[in-house]
């Protein structure tokens, strides 16, 4: 297909700026309109996390751009989860049992304006901001946009529109709302809402609790977490139900009523943050979703990506991750050279949903996971297991968490149906007794529990197989 | 609460006008305004199925409003599924080993006009035709109509709106576009369409076919199925691929492939079939959607029930049923005499929806199980098998058909999870040749098998629990 085609990119978000980045490096004229103004002159958190989970799947795409080192250069590590629990204990359970594996905490606003740097250094990119989509006329390949600054309306055409502009897309509801043709689409929200607060830097300006680690406070059915910043302070973000439980957002409405809820579920994180009740009621309580949907592309006209096609719940720290493997993804069909953008989409949506179908999921999970399991002494037991595994066998094994975060080679439904059988395989041996753990094992008895798990995991997936009368 | 509440009922059709006959039991001024003219008097088929399976859930309803008998003379017993290979060979598979377990055949615009003239026998009912809801403001319990007649717009009151309004729900489209509260919702489309066909009665008035039975036409990826009507005819109904296959439906656009297709495929059925091209080209390919939506009610003034909460696929012959079944588990709710509306409709919503989610994905299984699975030896074998646990042990095994079909007194969810644990184990321990299953097996050798068909159940639902960390 000839290079010089227009490609219209509706949002310069994390998704939509690395597109941009991407397609201008392989020399399309790109155009990308995005609503808000340009966070590089304008300070602005719009509600959105300001920090999220940056890893393997991601900085595979930050490899494709060339930006690997740019990046590194503005993450914090994080090794472990912190666990807090109610009497002010806390200790670290890894993420990997292999020292190189980690995820990053990174400031969704700096990453952005890199991605924006990077983009605009290319002729043949240009980016507009102040210019909020209303509507997509996917039949005529054409986009309505309100310009804020001289308050009308303009009409933009492009050969092709490529739609990154998030959870609440534009594009997506044009989808939708047209009824041209049938649009599977769900919305689903959890019962759960969040809140970001904040943990202060100390005086001088160093963290007040430990930097490398993402810290959870589990309580069951509610839960408080703290990822790191680069100016010493922590984002702290509290997950409650609406309407259930003692206490829940409905309920949290007074300073005296939230203060008692930290002073009870939370103390020790109660005292690093004498900022509670004023971030409390100046920040928002937002919701919980999840959007699936598909076809993510009509005709060769245009397409969806990113949030837009796959917005997630953030328990699993893969939604950026999920959004830039989306452009990694769709570059290597591009290097297929197929013969129209019909054909792109098509071999792209087929390619890729199924992994953003199971990244939600397992995000879902995660949130089970986060809040309650990882308090669980037999979820724990699984864990350590896990952790000598891999470190013993760094080439053999894999936890759930392992081959989704750090193995950008399999996709994230292969992830899925395998770690789900693992973590099923181990639960079930350790309630039954049939792994015998202790603190020293010898590396030949953990090779044998190795093998168990293996052959384990095995049936269970050949059993589910067969339920499932698939043909093998 | 008050009877002489006014109760607005949205949609006349199998489930407004059981609960229009239920509430004007009770004693309820009930009003319902139905989209299309009254189909006692005009004969409308608008695109709809025209028979529909009938059993045990629906029964229960029928029994709760005293027309058992009456629908009972409307109904024709289908014991089984005749499958049909491309040979022309068929063979009976039925649905349950107990004699006195079968589904039915019935009309659906019979058993309409049915329950539309038992609710009009209440002085505190009546019903409105021709009156099609625009839109529904929850906030204010008023529903915005358009007269057919009139060509006017007029508003209603009432103390309680309940949408009976089927899939494309002008209630629950308000609900998605109000954005007043987290509305999750979701719309899935098969990739196939259906058509419906016929095979028309004899010169004498005669079936041409097996009378009792539903008859399949498996063919993996596609099928063809009929059910009978009382006059003589089948109606039957083709499931496609939209795009897929070598025949798809927007490939089959000639007599002459239509014809070939079906002289490949179904040579049996087209024998039967005279009229088939007629049909094809003169009847619409309509899509196979689910819909899942919550929350259900807005505090205690709107409630979705039937389809327009919970719209399934037909596979398992449970739409109606289903939307039976809600009138009498509401029906139970009323029963308890909550403080208010909002008591009552969230009661209702937290039993049902669990149920009315599970028999959505149970319908969706019955679609591959009906075109492909059927036709595969080893669920042959488990068919066979449950049949004979079924007749010997009758009161100790039900198969997951059974559990959902004939188990009226337990709900969708619970027969799903225990249908697949047990089909789980069936497919399991064949495939593995531990059951050895002859044809003269005596009842102490089946009671062997029971008994291990049990506790492999046992196992797996067990082994479930243990992966979910689920408290016991």
């Amino acid at each position: 297909m000839n290079k010089k085609q227009n490609i219209l990119i509706i949002g310069a978000g994390l998704c939509g700026s690395l597109l941009a980045l991407r397609l201008g490096q392989r020399g399309y004229n790109v155009s990308v309109y995005e609503m808000r103004p340009d966070l590089r002159k304008v300070d602005i958190s719009a509600g959105r996390s300001i920090n999220l989970a940056f890893s393997n799947r991601g900085n595979k795409a930050m490899k494709l751009v060339d930006i690997e080192d740019k990046v590194k250069a503005i993450c914090i590590p994080m090794t472990g989860r912190m666990i807090h629990d109610k009497e002010g204990n806390a200790f670290l359970s890894n993420y990997s049992g292999r020292d190189h594996e980690y995820i990053n905490s990174v400031s969704r606003g700096e990453l952005n304006a890199l991605l924006l740097d990077e983009a605009e250094k290319h002729e043949n990119v240009s980016i507009y901001f102040n210019k909020k989509c209303k509507s997509v006329n996917f039949k005529k390949t054409t986009a309505l946009f309100k310009d804020y600054e001289t308050k009308s309306d303009f009409v933009e055409d492009a050969d092709v529109i490529i739609a990154t502009d998030g959870a609440g897309s534009a594009m997506r509801k044009s989808y939708y709302l047209g009824k041209t043709f049938l649009f599977s689409f769900s919305q689903d929200y959890l019962t759960h809402g969040y809140k970001e607060l904040s943990i202060l830097p100390t005086e001088t300006g160093d963290y007040k609790t430990y930097k490398n680690a993402l810290h959870i406070w589990p309580r069951g059915t509610f839960m408080l977490i703290a990822l790191p910043n680069l100016d010493g302070s922590f984002t702290v973000t509290l997950f409650l139900s609406y309407d259930d439980g003692a206490y829940n957002f409905n309920n949290l409405t007074t300073p005296e009523i939230v203060s008692e809820f930290f002073q009870k579920e939370f103390p020790d994180a109660l005292q690093l943050m004498p900022n509670l009740v004023k971030d409390f009621f100046n920040n928002p309580t937002a919701p919980l979703g999840t959007v699936k949907c598909s076809p993510w592309h009509y005709k060769g006209n245009t397409l969806l990506m990113g949030d837009s096609a796959h917005a997630i719940v953030p328990f699993y720290g893969q939604g950026m991750n999920a959004s830039f493997e989306d452009v990694v993804e769709f570059d290597a069909v591009l290097d297929q050279n197929l013969e129209n953008w019909e054909a792109v989409f098509k071999a792209y949506e087929k390619n890729r949903k199924k992994d953003t179908d199971a990244i939600a999921d397992l995000a879902i999970d995660n949130f089970h996971e986060m809040k309650d399991h990882v308090a669980n002494p037999i979820f724990q037991e699984k864990r350590k297991l896990e952790m000598a595994l891999e470190k013993s066998f760094p080439d053999e094994y894999s936890s759930k968490y392992s081959l989704v975060t750090f193995n950008e080679n399999i996709g994230y439904r292969e992830a899925m149906l395998k770690g789900r059988a693992q973590d099923k395989a181990i639960l079930n041996m350790l309630t039954d007794k049939e792994l015998s753990i202790t603190h020293d094992m010898t590396k030949d008895a953990l090779k044998v529990i190795l093998e168990k798990v293996k052959t384990a995991t095995q049936d269970i997936l050949e059993e589910d197989k067969i339920a499932g009368l698939k043909k093998s």
